[in-house]
Parts: structure tokens; sequence; C-alpha cells
């Protein structure tokens, strides 16, 4: 789980080892911990750190995990809130399931970044899938999820999934073309150096890779922030998708505003209609969250490590 | 509106005149408001207070009304955010066309509580309404309303509405039994001193003064809140109100969570199906929001102040 739209600078009470001079206008409390959120400034939402669990810097970024005294154990990145325990659920069902029941029986699904597991997880409780690629630059990121995590990190456990450790510019470009079924990109800026998602070449990329009305499901922020056009955006999608575009949101507590929002393309092809789903998730099949044991005796029946597939053994087209 | 579930003990930065004991477990920084809400703690929302604007105290409770950065005018009412100018919308439109939209043509409304304007804003743009009653205690919460939220307390300017300002309790006893097509709680804890709303007699006197069929709606907490217990409180209102019973929230990301809830009930006679409206609102009908301008020629065509019943004035039966 990617959220970032900007360079949060945000703190923990924890962070001691930057400068302060972006915080002037910031609210910080000794022993809770708060972003410090550029996108919508004059607030700020303070969980109590009970105890910090984990601090790290892989080599793209910096990784905290504290218990909160009301979310459960919390995940932040470069100061950015990521997920809690408490509500990380809400999230990550919606941004996998709004795609994926939209049409019938999807097969080949990819997620670029959601690096955590969790949308791995949700992917995993759809039957007809049979390729799981997830593409995720930071293998530290997961090693700490799996770590502290593992009920979200569980999602790597499914046999079906392939981790493939690499830049998701680059991964998307090198995949042919109308390979997936479903696309879920869970970094709102997924390349490094930071640049427009909208307005560069990603959308088109991932248009590219899916088959003729496949669908893509990327995080779009809250309704209630200011920044958002969402006309602006549906119709910028809708030039380069050709097929339907909609907009939904979930609640997130632990978000600010406490609501996130999603943006759904589908491609030229068979209509699709993201208000109606058409593919019923099975209540029964839980296997996200209590691991592999509720795979059906139809599969291969052998819990094996996930695969891991290293960036230099991706061929560039 | 009076979002109140248990007695909130918040102070804003500016509140420096009662003891600080219950504040030991929560954070404060100067020139930001937060409440201190007990029923969800471990962790709090702040708001940069740009300028107060108003303090004071009524026969019943405290009241400040500050400018914030981020959320517009801003009310808090004994500590506890009450609205603000950004998101109040979200509330006061849920509250009202919720039931309002349930049933056919609803004709004689109740409102307790509420005593900002803003639900009386909303009642007012269904045209087949010819009766609206308002039970408030507090004239001093209206007036201050009327001096810093012109367009909330706007709600008052329609002749349709009559003010009774009386305890919510009392009144309600008073009502003669089958009057209301509609009744909306905006006041969790309406009657003081403090008790069960759930356990007491308030919903029985409710059901009571509605007719056949008749819709109550009150506000009734967040999904995320541990203490909620829906299934509890709908089984209990099925029981007092022997019609149809459902719970309904939306998004309001000032309040803790960024989501409040809704409980609806009608009374035993026409099934009443609250997710799916008979009473579509009419969109051309704004007259909360822009005035008496665009009340139709069919009404007395003069702007007429508000009706006032003092408290007196009621006869107890």
């Amino acid at each position: 789980m990617e959220k970032k739209t900007v360079n949060y600078t945000l703190k923990s009470a924890a962070d001691h080892d930057e400068d302060d001079d972006d915080l002037v206008d910031h609210p910080k409390v000794p022993g809770w911990f708060s972003e410090h959120c550029p996108i919508w400034p004059g607030q700020a939402h303070f969980l109590k750190v009970e105890k910090i669990l984990f601090q790290g810097r892989s080599e793209y970024q910096s990784m905290m995990v504290f218990q909160s005294s009301a979310y459960g154990k919390v995940f932040v990145l470069d100061g950015a809130l990521q997920l809690t325990e408490k509500d990380e659920c809400a999230y990550q069902e919606m941004i996998t399931h709004l795609p994926l029941c939209s049409i019938q029986n999807p097969n080949k699904v990819l997620l670029i970044g959601g690096g955590d597991g969790g949308i791995l997880r949700e992917i995993s409780r759809h039957a007809s899938v049979q390729q799981i690629d997830i593409c995720e630059i930071d293998t530290m990121l997961i090693d700490v999820y799996k770590k502290y995590f593992p009920g979200i990190a569980i999602g790597y456990e499914d046999p079906r999934v392939t981790l493939h450790v690499k830049d998701g510019n680059a991964f998307i470009k090198s995949v042919p073309e109308g390979t997936y079924d479903a696309i879920i990109v869970d970094a709102f800026d997924p390349i490094r150096p930071d640049h427009e998602l909208h307005e560069g070449p990603f959308f088109e990329l991932v248009a590219k890779a899916l088959r003729p009305g496949g669908v893509m499901c990327i995080q779009a922020e809250s309704i209630w922030l200011p920044s958002l056009d969402i006309e602006h955006l549906t119709a910028k999608c809708s030039q380069k998708f050709k097929g339907s575009v909609d907009y939904a949101w979930t609640i997130v507590p632990a978000y600010p505003s406490g609501v996130i929002g999603f943006l759904l393309c589908s491609t030229e092809g068979q209509f699709v209609d993201f208000r109606n789903p058409v593919n019923p998730l099975d209540p029964n099949n839980n296997m996200g969250s209590n691991g592999v044991g509720t795979i059906s005796a139809d599969d291969e029946g052998t819990k094996q490590q996930v695969n891991i597939q290293e960036e230099d053994d991706i061929i560039d087209h």
C-alpha cells in the first residue's frame, strides 16, 4: 500500500534526525504520531504510540512500524501512514474487489506496488484467477511486512503469486500487449523520480498491458481533498483507456478525511459497468485471511514459497 | 446538530478555565483545537485555529465558534465539535433526506434538537411538507448560529417552521398520538440529565408520536467505533417501533473516524424500505441553500419571522 501523492515530509514522535523547517505549521506531540499532510494543511490526525517496533531505511525509503493504542500496528513509509491493522481491510478489499468483481472470471492479474501483501491476499479469494504478478521494487518493505504484519503479508503465500522485483514503470513497459485481465496500481506515484502520473505515459502503458475489456483500479485520493478534480481525471482516463471510467470511494478512518477514492477504468472491448458487479465474491473463499487452508483440492495441494523473479531476469521489450 | 454520546470534557486551545486532570492522556497543541474523545481514546484530530470568533455559556452549555484554516467556521459545544462549514452538508442532508425520501409526501415533520437550523434548511426542500416543528431548548445556541452561520440558520426563515423552546423529552410526551409523518432526532442525548436513550422510554414516545408507517431518523455513531452494537440497537428498535429498522452512514471528515451513522425506524403500518427511496428530492428546490427566493408562488408570498412558541405555551398532556 503506497499512498503518496507528494513528497511527504512528515515525522513521527520518534523521528529526530532531520531539520524541522517544514514543521513550523504542523503540531508535534511527544509520544504521538501524526502525518504532516501538505495536501490538506491546517489539520492533523494523531495516533498515540505505545511502542516503536521497527525503524529502518531501505535503498528507496524509510520505514517505521509502531504499536498504536487505537489502530493496532501501524506502518509508516517516509513519514506517511501507509496502513493500520484496524482498517487496512477496508482499503485492500475495495481496491481489489471493485475491479475483480466487475469482470467475468478474471484470470491474469497484475499488482503494481502493494508490497505489503494485503491486495494479494484479496486477489487470492478469486478462484478464477490463475496468475498473480506483483511488481514491487523494495524487498526490505516486504520483509518488514512479513515480520510485523503476517496477517497482511500472508498474501505472498498463495502459489499463484510471482513477485517481480522491479520499478513499476520499467515493468509495465516490458509487459506484452493484452496480457492481463486486471491491473491494480497501489502506488499513486509508482515511478521514481517523482513525476505526474496522469500526464505521463503510465496510464497508456497500463491500458496497453490489458486485454480488450480489461480493468484497472488505482487509488485516487479522497473526495474531500480540494486538489482532487474527478471530472478532469475521468476525462483524461477516458481518452487513454477508451472504455468505461468510474470513481469509487470507501472509508478508511486512519487516512486524512477518513475517505479514500479509487479510479476504475476499462479498455475498449466488452462494456464494464463498475457499479453493478458481475462476478460476486465467494464468501466461503477466505484464503486471504486464513492462509492456504481453503485452497480447493483442485490446486496443486502444496504450499510453496513465493516465486521471486529478480529485476535482472525481466527482459525489457 | 448535537453529537453527544458521553460527557465530552474536551478543551480547545482557547479553554483555560477548568482543571486538566482528564487530559493526561490527551495531547494539547497551542493554537490548535481537538476534541478529547473518550469513546475512542488514543487518537486526536486537530484543527488549526485562525481566530476565535465567539465564546460563551448559556443556561445549558458552553459554546465556541472559531475560524479554522481547513474547515471554515467551526462550532464547538461543551468542547465537542458540532459542525464545520466545510462538511456540515454531508450530515444535514443525510439525516434529513434518508427519512423524508423514504415515505410518500411527508407532511408534518418534527425535529428534536438540531438548533443550528441546517436540518430545517434541508426539510424545507420537500415541497410536500406543510408543518415543520423544531424542539430546541437553547435559544442562545440558535442566536449564535444565526450570527455566525447564516447559511445554516437560514432554515429558520421558512414560514412552515415553528420553534418550540422546550426540553425534548417533555415535548415528545406532549405530542398527540400519530401526529407526525417523520421525526428527526439530532441529539443523541436529548434529555438532561444524561441517561440511556435506548433503554429509556424515549423511543417509545417517538414511535407513539408518529403516524402508522411514519419514520424516525437519529444519529447513531460511527461504524468504526468499537462501542457501537448495530445488531443490539436494531433489535431494540424493532421491538419499540414495530416497523422496519435499518442503519445508514455517511462521511463527515471532521467527526471522529470520518464517518457518522444513522438509525432509521418506521412504525407499524405501510412497509418502509429505507434502501430504496420512494420520494425523490426535487433538485430544483434549493430553498434551504438560497433563502426564501425559491418558495413557490403558491406559498404565502411573504417572508415572515420564525414562529416561536415559548416553553410555557406548551400544554403538557
